[in-house]
């Protein structure tokens, strides 16, 4: 009986994507981290149990980011008048370079960690670098802040600087060590993580899709983000049929795999993804400030293409994926009415805000860490309480906070941090 | 003497739209209100004075806003799913009608005042509604605050809600008794407001030009903010031969002019605003948000149009002048890239902070304000001190840290507030 805990508050969500469902006043039942139900009261049988108050804010589930660099964190803003490849060499494979040195992981990691969890982050699937040492730093450091992730040692044995590049066998000892190594972690696993068909010979690609098979582990990796880089993979890769197929081909598209971007890809490979039943990873941040393209999100959506959203620092500029939720919408309506020939539709907020939450959430619940995403029985309670409102002059409606907390807040608003039941 | 100040710190600013000017370890000698001269170390007659130090982080000049509605700040993020017509229909009018009572007034502007002072915008032109005590009373709590502003009693005698709706005389003589009452306030002045032609009588807009030129008083409006509003307009007003010409035939379009979003012009409308030196105001965030298109900014910034940045809020999101830096720089991005064949260019980050500094200041300068808006020997030394190192493992340039904040930070970052020499 001592594992059930009482919640009370203004509870948001989106158990679909085509409207925010409201339960002003409702009693959270949480029994081992799980939501038991939501109710309008305190039911008899927990009558003796006290009642923790979340406030006269809203209660929303927590955010999850399906794709975000931990050592970019540091460079966030840094060099985005350039586009992709050049960004790469200039900005980030320096600074991915000095993830070397274990004392500074050791250093900025927590900071990481800390950050993503103040900005309500609290699942997460992370990209570390080629650094095996570094990377499982950066896991400790996320278990540490009680988070839970998925977290990726990168791999890259082409194409890439040559303090980062690695030969095919050192990369593929190296990603296979990291996974043993990470068992011992209870709510930070491995993820696969060629960093993308570039950077990535065939042999690597091959041991690394077996890796994934054997140890039934998913892949994330980045697919179709510009032009350029399709065009480079189409001649760097000239025996297969799409940038899709080469991940296809390879083992490395399935049901437990991330792709993130996804943005020049031909109906064929969207099929092939829904046919592989694979995950396309939005990160509208990144994909404007690199002047990359807008993914047709509407259309995707419509289609029923798995999809989620991620925040993409560094090349998306904030952790907040309140933030993210924003710019999916905004990209969404520029793509629209900057486009108007290709009929492309405005993806609402509530659709943004379901991808942020229980779209994300569906990566964690298919690989075996159960349902999460919103506030439905049976799931595990993560949830954030936040508080916009005004002086008292304004009334505000519980959606009403909430839409300016995704358009104007930030982690100050944030005051609680629930995360499978347990305060953090 | 002792009307001279010294400061030390490292200073940016924009003097041309082309690049950031850095001056490391520098020292601002300010004499009564101005920048004297930026100098490598303190000049042998100052060697008695003390030296305030601004930090190890960055100084900027201090933003301006040159687009923004006080009545809207309370509704920010509200219905942005919404576009323009229908926005202001169900959010923004009924939000504005409030303020006829004068207590709400009193509640709410000292709130704006302060979040556009906590924000770093210390010079503003900003929008009341149609109440005449009411926007008084933000002119007051604007001064209260010690910035600088241009306050505008809104006119609308046509096509808006009753009880928002004037008649043309009582329109008229609202905005004339305005603009005399507020002759008591020395930093916040009255600006001519007709709310767009479609809100005003031909008869109203005749007697507001005549007010403007008669008190020489600046003049804001909207102007092609949306294609339906364009359409409207040309039903409303058949004689004229565009948008523009509304306002240029009833004496509304000069030198003193402020015009915001101006997204859908002829040429002959952007020649006829160059010929009369008007200024167009960008609101990026605003534009994406209500889906109204995108001004082509490269393309009015290499032909020479005025050119300034308005927050826009309650369409723009926030009050942060740097956050629309930055969605002007993501804006004219996205236009390029989603119309290739328009052949428009990406706006730097270093064109789009001059226009919230340098730009913007221009039309204080012409108001007789004296320079301002970048460290020029002779203009006001309004400045802000910005913090936004990251632990001591990772260097950041000055010109790093201004890149963070414009796209990371917030008000938190700002830890020095300066406004003509004066410490607020």
């Amino acid at each position: 009986m001592n594992l059930t805990a009482l919640y009370k508050g203004h509870f948001i969500d989106t158990p679909t994507p085509d409207e925010f469902r409201v339960r002003k006043d409702a009693i959270a039942i949480v029994e081992a981290g799980k939501l038991l139900s939501l109710e309008r009261s305190v039911p008899a049988r927990f009558s003796s149990l006290p009642v923790k108050d979340l406030g006269e804010g809203v209660v929303i589930p927590s955010f999850i980011d399906l794709h975000v660099h931990a050592p970019q964190h540091m460079q966030m803003g840094a060099g985005l008048d350039l586009g992709l490849l050049d960004w790469l060499e200039n900005y980030t494979y320096p600074g991915e370079s000095r993830f070397a040195d274990e004392d500074y992981a050791q250093a900025l990691y927590p900071l990481f960690a800390a950050e993503l969890l103040r900005q309500g982050s609290l699942r997460s699937v992370v990209y570390g670098t080629v650094h095996l040492e570094s990377t499982l730093i950066l896991a400790q450091a996320l278990e540490k802040a009680g988070l839970m992730a998925f977290v990726g040692k990168v791999n890259m044995d082409r194409n890439a600087p040559d303090d980062l590049k690695e030969t095919p066998e050192a990369s593929f000892k190296g990603s296979d060590a990291f996974c043993r190594r990470l068992a011992d972690i209870d709510r930070v696993r491995p993820i696969v993580t060629p960093r993308f068909a570039p950077n990535c010979t065939e042999t690597l690609m091959k041991d690394l899709g077996q890796l994934a098979q054997r140890l039934a582990l998913p892949v994330q990796s980045h697919l179709a983000e510009t032009l350029s880089e399709v065009q480079w993979v189409s001649q760097l890769f000239p025996e297969r049929r799409s940038y899709t197929d080469v991940y296809n081909d390879f083992g490395l598209l399935g049901p437990a795999s991330l792709m993130a971007h996804a943005i020049f890809l031909s109906d064929a490979e969207i099929d092939l993804i829904m046919q592989r039943d694979a995950t396309v990873v939005h990160c509208p941040s990144a994909n404007i400030n690199l002047s990359s393209g807008i993914m047709p999100l509407g259309r995707y959506l419509d289609k029923g293409v798995n999809l989620g959203l991620g925040s993409d620092v560094g090349a998306g500029h904030t952790l907040g994926m309140y933030r993210s939720v924003i710019q999916a919408v905004q990209a969404s309506k520029l793509l629209r009415v900057l486009r108007p020939e290709e009929d492309h539709r405005a993806v609402t907020l509530s659709e943004a805000f379901y991808l942020a939450t229980m779209g994300n959430g569906k990566f964690f619940t298919r690989q075996g860490w159960g349902p999460c995403g919103a506030f439905e029985p049976g799931m595990s309670f993560d949830a954030l309480s936040i508080d916009m409102r005004f002086p008292e002059a304004v009334e505000m409606s519980p959606l009403n906070q909430l839409e300016r907390f995704l358009y104007t807040g930030d982690d100050r608003h944030i005051k609680t941090w629930i995360l499978a039941g347990k305060v953090l």
